[in-house]
């Protein structure tokens, strides 16, 4: 019996899910480049690869460096990355892997040029275009063509692309719009890099999109649920917990947390679905406890009952546990380290 | 320079809070048991000691375990204990340290009683009671006094009082009334244990409380300064960040998201107080990404510039980190582990 709570992954669906997609993705002819700040374990990342992916994808240097470390060799890092320290474990990490990073500002591309150009080596960047999300990129297809002259003149970069972010039909339009002037520019995007778990099944709709990165997808959650990209019985990941407490008819309280939950609310009422009590509302979080509000249950959860809770957001949880417990048919087979947990530098 | 994202503790800061307050609760005749899963580091948990708190409070059985390991020897562990495995653990624990827990249950005391007869050890044990928060705790006086005679007529275990949080005046009647029915029972609460640092300077107001737990009060944040318990000069935690993106005139994307502040609201607008430009509005975030309104600023930050956050809730945030730099006068003096980080067992 699992001690709680602990987030428990179901490899065969973590297979399924990694399978489908490739699949999908191989047959629209689009790169599979999975997002690892999901899962952060390079076991995972290795299943992924196995199974067709052309890479990885990582938010953060020190992310992408347990990668490099456990082997794989193909990274994206889709992050503005500025200062001495990163910029030189950047470059020294090229040395050992492919690596590509995105910019969007001459700011960024003239640290990547002179980190490159001290370390002798040669790095790909991708300009990143804002095309809704309102984060970070540049803002119309002009600035964007600056920027990839910009990088195509500086020592030590390759001009390698554009990325967006989520793939949409805007963003295949400035993606669009982008290339004729590029193509002007005497410039080649020769990677366009989208991404997004909502908008997997639509990537073959966006013409101009040639990879696709997609993180929840191989563990699922809340959010992969409502924006239709999985089914409930899709997901992989469960926090098991234990109800600690009934102070009254209507209320149970679990031993799961924000502290293992996150308070990530994605937009989603409640802080996860039980499984056993569909009709529970997990309606507040304290660090440890889960306030769960039972007045819709026919039948109702005893203390010292185990619950399992799909969460809202997979990628908050796996950033909070040092360990995952794999199961195979509800026994367990493995555990992981969630080794790039707490990575970002 | 120190890297960013990163948690950094101003040491004077952090030594004049614990001093002030022990101060306060001296002179109430008040003891001290602050609460540990702030800064789940066993190093401060012995500077507050040190200036005279009577022992610590923990929130999970592997977090106490982390502070007897380092050699603290009096924890109240404010949790229903439940599962062979955790029973184990704290029995066995109990015989290096002098440990109390809470129970608001006969489930929760059956368990307790097992598990210390067996280990041949007595464990001290408060009945929570709910005063208002609505989350654990027996929900009446009477329902208390039945739990305590329980408690006091259950083998290995010692009936050691009432826990309530966070302290109020409801609170203060609830133990009032539960202590008159106590005595009529032939029990004595020799502790009355309270809590919260919103409510640290008003514990002396509460005439039945004579113990108080606080956590957010030696580091600070948003949370303990909107509640008037601090001042923004107390609060000795900052996240330091760097901007890395300027997409427009009125936007600065930073590199602390979700996976340093957390998504933490706790009510408030926006997610910290950026020092430098106090008219930012830190308005969302992505788990690597700050998305900063900068509408309102006169002077505007520029790409690759340092920014430092007070967060909304210090809690989550040390539980998301797994060093934090302790600074004196600004520079850094030493760096601290967070040792009982992700202890969620």
């Amino acid at each position: 019996m699992l001690e709680t709570p602990c987030v428990v992954i179901d490899l065969d669906k973590v297979e399924r899910n990694i399978h489908r997609f490739q699949a999908y993705l191989d047959k629209h002819g689009i790169a599979n480049r999975p997002h690892a700040k999901t899962h952060k374990i390079p076991a995972i990342a290795k299943l992924q690869l196995k199974a067709g992916a052309v890479g990885i994808t990582c938010q953060k240097t020190s992310e992408a460096q347990v990668m490099v470390d456990a082997g794989i060799n193909d990274v994206f890092i889709t992050y503005n990355i500025l200062g001495e320290a990163k910029l030189e474990r950047l470059v020294a990490m090229s040395k050992r892997a492919t690596l590509s990073v995105s910019a969007d500002s001459p700011v960024v591309v003239r640290g990547l040029s002179e980190a490159a150009q001290n370390a002798g080596v040669s790095l790909s960047v991708l300009v990143e275009c804002d095309t809704g999300l309102k984060r970070c990129g540049v803002q119309t297809p002009s600035e964007a063509v600056e920027l990839a002259n910009l990088i195509a003149k500086s020592p030590g970069l390759h001009f390698a692309g554009l990325m967006v972010y989520p793939s949409s039909v805007a963003a295949n339009d400035f993606v669009l719009e982008t290339k004729t002037y590029l193509k002007l520019a005497g410039l080649h995007a020769e990677r366009v890099s989208g991404g997004g778990t909502p908008q997997m099944w639509q990537a073959h709709s966006f013409s101009e999109i040639t990879e696709h990165r997609a993180g929840m997808y191989i563990l699922g959650d809340r959010y992969s649920v409502k924006a239709g990209a999985m089914t409930l019985e899709d997901c992989a990941m469960k926090v098991q917990a234990t109800v600690v407490s009934r102070p009254t008819s209507d209320r149970a309280i679990v031993d799961t947390g924000s502290k293992t939950l996150s308070s990530d609310l994605v937009g989603l009422a409640g802080y996860g679905v039980v499984l056993e009590y569909p009709e529970a509302i997990i309606q507040e979080l304290s660090e440890e406890h889960g306030h769960v509000d039972i007045s819709n249950c026919i039948s109702k959860p005893e203390i010292g009952e185990r619950i399992s809770v799909v969460v809202n957001h997979c990628c908050p949880v796996m950033n909070l546990t040092d360990e995952v417990i794999g199961i195979r048919a509800g026994l367990e087979v493995l555990r992981w380290q969630v080794e790039a947990r707490g990575s970002v530098l």
